[in-house]
């Protein structure tokens, strides 16, 4: 899927991005960084994975024997061995020895325990996070990235569609039926990984906690869907709401704010913007309806190799936002005890504002 | 399923533990240790979660606002939140700094990025691995963990009559066809999570790193599953090999000696022998019998909260076994481009041996 010219361009970015930084050796384990460089997976297990990046220009998957044929053959890269009953990080501080390495980067989810095995090998080496090299790049999506997450986002979208259409009521179902319904549509329309499905009826639409339960749909009750998974190596994530029969008058209205809200969002990107700003002007129209309270997590998330990454949307990050770059769009309203309202696309920031990649009406559907 | 009253002592013993080695905060990321000293799942996400233990007494989970309903109400322990758009680790520094902290272990899942920005917050402060605390105590199970893992290889033995007994014949149906039904019985028998089924015929079953396809099985061909999960919270893994028809004669050979093997390392459990001697009788006699080099992993791994955690039957591993270590027994050999065979039961070490908890019939089995 991936071609392997642009991984070795990512590569050979980050290595003057290393060398500007003054960091000899970046080290990435099992993770959506691991496949930004790597081009695959790699397995998170206790045996210590890794590709080591050098600024020396070497590019080494430090890999268990019994895994090496996953790395084996991936264009440019070397495979550095351990066996089952070496010491794991081994391997990885005899080459950083050799190459004179004084400081190390490791990606955010490197395992501390692993880190820790590693500089008692490297006395005197120095660590830095490595967030800058290995999730800034990712910031800012290729088109051939782009096009990705339409597929995946267009594929959000079938479900979407295909389970309105199988549904002539939701009254008299449970929260975990409905959730087997969408978790098979996903599968059927080929996610690879259904990373959540979560369905709330009524109250249990109030907490973010709630994944589904027994509980029946009854009629005029509210029903918040949100799924999320992976097509081909890039996510997809939404969040509709649903009614069978007539909902109370006080949720539509709570939703038409909520719609406005995410809305204005929208309109309110454009490059230049700083993150935080998007976030401000969604709680601001929520805020000035009497519900700031109410609404009780950030705007939005980035979205691309994994479900959730940068950039956050979210009151503190400063950061402009850029062409190419791709979040969710996701305001939400939350009465605990009466129910909640959430409206989620994903949206990609173009040269002159914003385009939504999920396409699924935004009205409250009703589903008879 | 887990008292309160194990829980406390378990932190009890490991702020003991901590007194002793002069750690001042031990920090446990959503992890299996997590489980095991808060008696409840946390979730990994970008969001930091930890639960913090201190030698002053103080025990805390550093949560964000979304997920501290998970936490609250635990017995015993403290909620400190974190607001969205504040620094996520600016809590635990400023809870470390007032109690005067200046030596932290970490769990060995937890995340660089996490603890590169805390070590930020806490200038002097020293980091040093925290295995030893929480990964040791988990070696030897309590009788309540020992039935808990009883009752998972009671519904992984379950699984497999079923599937035999639902199989007349393997023949025409495909890897992912089987691994379907041996997923959907592991669920009708309870497990929460479905940690992996591979099923691999023939060739396929020579690699670790093949989970299912499209093959066909044909008569005469071996086919290995390997399957695991989650019940009740704790761990049940089997691994046996089925066919139908009549196998080639070289196979029922070497599916012999990996039995004998399995049944000698079974035989030398008991306490005081070091876990690097179970590995090394099992692959004795597999290498007697001229197939050392095709026996490519280690013998076992321990079971419990994790599907993989200590004690490793490993070669280095010196550790003396002791009562109520659990784990797996599972030599292999692997003919690249051939065929596979595995068998693998979870033991229980006595007071003067061993007990198997899976008690599948380790035969190779006829499905017609």
């Amino acid at each position: 899927m991936i071609s392997p010219s642009p991984l070795a361009s990512r590569r050979t970015a980050v290595r003057h991005a290393m060398q500007a930084a003054g960091i000899d050796l970046l080290l990435i384990g099992p993770s959506a960084g691991f496949r930004y460089f790597a081009g695959r997976d790699a397995i998170l297990t206790e045996r210590f994975v890794a590709l080591g990046l050098f600024a020396d220009g070497q590019e080494i998957v430090f890999s268990p024997r019994l895994q090496a044929p996953l790395y084996e053959g991936l264009p440019g890269l070397a495979v550095c061995i351990w066996d089952e009953a070496e010491p794991m990080l081994s391997g990885v501080a005899a080459v950083a020895q050799a190459a004179g390495v004084k400081t190390i980067a490791v990606n955010t989810e490197f395992w501390s325990g692993f880190l820790l095995q590693l500089t008692a090998l490297l006395p005197g080496v120095s660590v830095v996070p490595g967030a800058a090299l290995v999730e800034t790049p990712r910031l800012i999506k290729s088109e051939e990235e782009i096009a990705a997450l339409q597929a995946a986002a267009d594929r959000i979208d079938a479900v979407w569609s295909r389970f309105c259409a199988m549904t002539p009521t939701m009254v008299g179902r449970t929260e975990l039926e409905l959730r087997a319904v969408i978790d098979g549509l996903m599968r059927e329309e080929g996610f690879s990984e259904v990373s959540w499905v979560d369905v709330g009826a009524g109250a249990n639409g109030a907490s973010s906690l709630h994944h589904g339960s027994d509980h029946v749909i009854q009629p005029g009750e509210p029903v918040v869907f949100d799924y999320a998974g992976c097509f081909e190596g890039y996510y997809g994530d939404i969040c509709r709401v649903a009614v069978s029969g007539a909902p109370d008058p006080e949720y539509v209205a709570v939703y038409d704010i909520v719609r406005q809200a995410q809305e204005a969002a929208f309109r309110a990107v454009r490059p230049g913007v700083p993150a935080q700003e998007i976030d401000a002007v969604g709680r601001r129209i929520i805020a000035d309806a009497g519900y700031g309270e109410r609404f009780t997590h950030r705007l939005g998330h980035g979205i691309g190799l994994a479900a959730h990454e940068g950039p956050y949307l979210v009151a503190g990050n400063t950061q402009a936002l850029e062409p190419g770059m791709t979040f969710s769009d996701e305001p939400g309203i939350y009465i605990p005890g009466r129910f909640g309202v959430r409206i989620e696309d994903i949206i990609v920031v173009t040269q002159d504002g914003a385009r939504r990649l999920t396409q699924s009406p935004r009205d409250l559907v009703r589903l008879s």
